[in-house]
């Protein structure tokens, strides 16, 4: 299985390491020899056609080098590996743009035009052309998973559509956004003001130095896009979302809420009919009251009634469990 | 696709009315059309070989009613409808017995040897003959599927082998037990002793009249054998199972839990190394601080870190869930 990995930042080094690292424990359980056949960022491709060196891959990726610091790298782009490169899977992994969805829109479609089957995490191609893409896997026969786009480490998308395949979905409700339930955790912990935790979290680097995507919401918004489409069946796209962030967020407000047996989270609603992210009262022994950083997603169901799953929503090594299992699931259907 | 279903008792009757109400969504959805050529219980047998009459298999779950109220139902064992009823799959659903795993083990076994698909909620003959089961499945060429014998509607052991399946899982937490689950719940909410709030979930239907399978921590310990063997791999027996349950917690070891910020709960851990079911102490916003009769299951993983899944864990439409879920999956396996 020959894989090209468009996108060597936190991620596609994450997937680097977690390959090299589960070789055997690959090869053992499932059959699978992943060979990695080129890497490519915005300073250039490198690729050998019987697979990189893993001791290579793995230092390169340790370092955080630029794809330009490995020997004999071409500079080439993106596009032009994927044309050029003779592999089965790409992953793309680059960063997301939810305005233009590029420059992962182009690479997917691109790689399905050529055939090979995609493996994504990003976000932006999937809100602005959802319905596009998953259209063209099906013409040219190709499989495309993206289980790493939404919730991290959580496989939602594939709990959704496979294991809980008997039921209607009736509703998505999620705890979409680390950094946000972070900042929300903290402030019911220590009776802070939004503010004062939110440049705690910049010090440690939970949250962005402009943290603007997550605590207006807009990061919660464009995963609850792709919940909608990928398991409700719509064809939602930003613009439909209702959005309300975090920071009018009040100590008071929070002490309120604990006093009355609550917390507060911000949280992706979607249903048939709606979808909203906004903050909104939550149980404690609710399964969305989750602490930290962690993400959680409740489904309504016809017959499960409600199926909650938590985990880590962000970090080069859990993401890359989504993206190994990806990986997995594409080679089980194509086998 | 042809099913019998051999236990027409509460999951029985809750499988015959999913399938009635979900037969248009079955076959829009999966192409499926499954017909239940016959239902057995211990008075005897209904059948049909091109399919009871729906509206006659609804009215009788209704109803309650035993097979023997059936028009022309047969005094035959469920042997024997096995050996005798042409299908593809049967379900097994008579109810559990964890020292024998009778009568659940010789229809499981009879039903693989002549050649059937077999799905069940009963944990009998999983925590009885795990392994042999499995074995026999494979020898005979047949698929084996048992979701809904571990957390009724959540889908536990499909999670963590399908959609995790990039992970070793190190480790296994859960609240498997929805009656102690409640019991606990109540205490530390109404801080009222054991002893109390046991009748009054007696009173409600929640806890049987001999609560001893849940409150000593045993229908826990058979679910985790099962968890323990279908996930982490190993050929685990109930006597190896380390057991408490929560007969001796007192309101004041809950209040002192809840002042330190934590809850009570009953939670069996499975590692490579011990399988164990006590009381532990679990701090609320962890994802195992489910309330009411909520199960949960946490999940030590070497690249997710940790995946929790929550839902109810019993109930005849929340157990159909999982029957349909593995139906669906056997359906496409041997597609």
């Amino acid at each position: 299985m020959r894989l090209l990995i468009i996108g060597f930042g936190n991620l596609g080094r994450g997937l680097v390491e977690s390959l090299a690292e589960k070789k055997s424990f690959l090869y053992r359980r499932f059959g699978l020899k992943p060979r990695v056949v080129g890497v490519v960022d915005d300073s250039g491709a490198a690729t050998n056609n019987k697979g990189l060196d893993w001791r290579l891959l793995v230092k390169k990726a340790y370092q955080k080098a630029k794809v330009s610091a490995f020997p004999n790298y071409k500079r080439i782009s993106a596009v032009e590996a994927i044309e050029s490169v003779e592999c089965e899977i790409v992953f793309e992994l680059t960063p997301t743009n939810i305005q233009t969805g590029e420059p992962g829109l182009t690479h997917i479609k691109k790689a399905m035009k050529a055939g090979r089957h995609v493996i994504t995490s990003n976000k932006g191609p999937l809100v602005v052309a959802f319905r596009e893409l998953e259209h063209l896997a099906k013409k040219q026969g190709v499989e495309f998973r993206y289980s790493a786009s939404v919730g991290g480490a959580i496989p939602v998308i594939e709990l959704a559509r496979k294991l809980l395949a008997g039921n209607e979905v009736l509703e998505i409700q999620g705890v979409l956004n680390g950094t946000t339930n972070y900042i929300l955790s903290r402030m019911a912990e220590e009776g802070a003001p939004f503010d004062q935790v939110l440049r705690e979290a910049q010090e440690l680097g939970i949250a962005e130095k402009d943290p603007t995507l997550d605590i207006e919401g807009i990061d919660t918004a464009a995963k609850l896009v792709i919940l909608s489409n990928a398991i409700l069946g719509r064809d939602v796209k930003f613009k439909d979302v209702r959005r309300t962030g975090i920071a009018r967020i009040t100590p008071q407000a929070i002490k309120l809420a604990k006093e009355t047996g609550n917390t507060i989270k911000l949280v992706g609603v979607a249903t048939r009919q709606t979808v909203e992210v906004s903050p909104k009262l939550v149980p404690l022994g609710h399964p969305l009251a989750v602490g930290g950083t962690l993400n959680a997603v409740n489904f309504k169901l016809d017959l499960a009634r409600e199926i909650s799953i938590t985990g880590f929503g962000a970090g080069p090594r859990e993401t890359s469990s989504s993206l190994l299992g990806d990986l997995i699931d594409v080679c089980r259907t194509i086998a």
